[in-house]
């Protein structure tokens, strides 16, 4: 998907939701677990109920590796699953070099491979530029690199500043803009203080950010949009459990969820989206 | 297994060789190619004609994720055929946080959830002490930290200087030495200029060293054991597809050139091992 067409979604579904299937069969309401499928069964109860106010699904690959081959299918069917017009985020966090890199691209981008096609895939930067370039050669794919995170950890490498006092996350956002255009790079961006987020917009004046700490993790829907939206919106806000796991029955209770962050999304894109 | 069972095999087998298993459908010699189960076959064939001479195993997941869940189930087939007292790695550069990285510690280390039961974990530090510890929380199993690599991109951020000229690779070496023992923690070291082989040992004077780039990536295996050996030897030098693919036969080609290696670690064991 280029971002003229995930532009054109949001406007249209007046959302920049993404919802994050951290589909855990020990936590899915119980009737799901008899399903021969339990995690695909759950996933389809959720897209079912949310797909008219995500523009965004990101599996957590972790969740379908922890469950060995059959998690790989469910997932396989889940992205089937999805409607073909919605972006598709692998929450994978990869970050390796030069064929071992390009291998996890064609795991995820290359349907003839591993029977994935997803539109993005998170990656890790501390490998450097040749860890990141293999994932760019697929034509409308998207590499989202991690930059800024908002767990107590990204204070240990993250935030470190160079001797020319830059920290790393912006040496990261800096140096990948020379790597790769704002139509196929995008960043994860945890930060919810203000201060932060006006900082990383004017690094990536252009790009989309990620931002996965919305919701459970508490950070302010109105601040991310007031000071990280761009003139193409240029957000994908995240809710996981706090759309999945919302209630028994995902057909209300996520449904629910999800409406009340799309209703949100509509208004901040009124105050704030200036094309 | 715990180092001190690591440090009996090396001295049992006079080697430090780790054997990539970087399985590359397309690349297996083509009397492989007929098996049911190729990528399964070919491993079981370099286990037979290596495991003499190798003390570790290092899976390359990306190569098998690429195959799709046919993939994980030829990693858990392979995982099973490699002998119980050998050391095994997961080369996953996994690096997520809280829950999520917990669930991919179990992925590799929890064997009644993906059905795999790795010694070890290669691990990316890009998110800081939380998307290590959990992979501390299983008993005799080893975080493998990606500190100081080989490849062109290792000067984008591992180089870089911090304002208290620390680079960046010192700064995680030196942290996370601060989380884990070095009964615990390795750390990836693609470093093959003897500067640097002094200096990370300097750094780390207990920690084992996986050491990636002896071989087709052109280290010299003299320097490595000169300049890294430390009194439990700590090192484990790995080499892929020198060993994987030296000719069509893995019995004799796989084996003369594991052999060749280990006659060679033999050699430096007897020249810079003093415990």
């Amino acid at each position: 998907m280029n971002s003229q067409q995930l532009v054109n979604q949001i406007e249209r579904k007046r959302s920049f939701l993404c919802v994050g299937l951290d589909t855990d069969p020990r936590l899915i309401p119980s009737k799901f677990k008899q399903e021969a499928d339990p995690v695909f069964a759950f996933n389809q109860a959720v897209i079912d109920a949310t797909a008219d106010y995500a523009v965004a699904y990101k599996p957590n690959i972790a969740f379908y590796e922890a469950l060995g081959p059959k998690g790989w299918e469910s997932l396989q069917k889940t992205m089937e699953y999805i409607p073909s017009d919605i972006f598709t985020i692998a929450d994978a966090k990869r970050g390796d070099i030069g064929n071992t890199a390009y291998m996890y691209a064609q795991t995820f981008f290359d349907p003839a491979s591993s029977g994935l096609n997803f539109d993005s895939i998170t990656v890790a930067p501390y490998m450097g530029h040749d860890s990141v370039e293999p994932f760019l050669r697929f034509e409308d794919k998207w590499v989202i690199l991690l930059a800024l995170t908002s767990n107590p950890g990204s204070h240990d490498f993250q935030m470190t500043k160079s001797e020319d006092y830059i920290p790393m996350y912006e040496r990261v956002m800096r140096l990948a803009q020379t790597w790769a255009s704002p139509e196929e790079l995008m960043f994860v961006i945890g930060a919810t203080r203000v201060d932060f987020l006006q900082k990383v917009r004017e690094i990536a004046p252009d790009n989309f950010f990620l931002v996965p700490g919305v919701g459970a993790q508490g950070g302010s829907l109105e601040d991310v949009s007031r000071y990280a939206m761009n003139s193409r919106v240029g957000l994908l806000v995240n809710s996981s459990r706090g759309i999945i796991y919302a209630g028994d029955n995902p057909a209300v209770d996520s449904k629910r969820e999800a409406q009340k962050l799309q209703e949100e999304m509509s208004t901040y894109l009124d105050a704030y989206y200036i094309k």
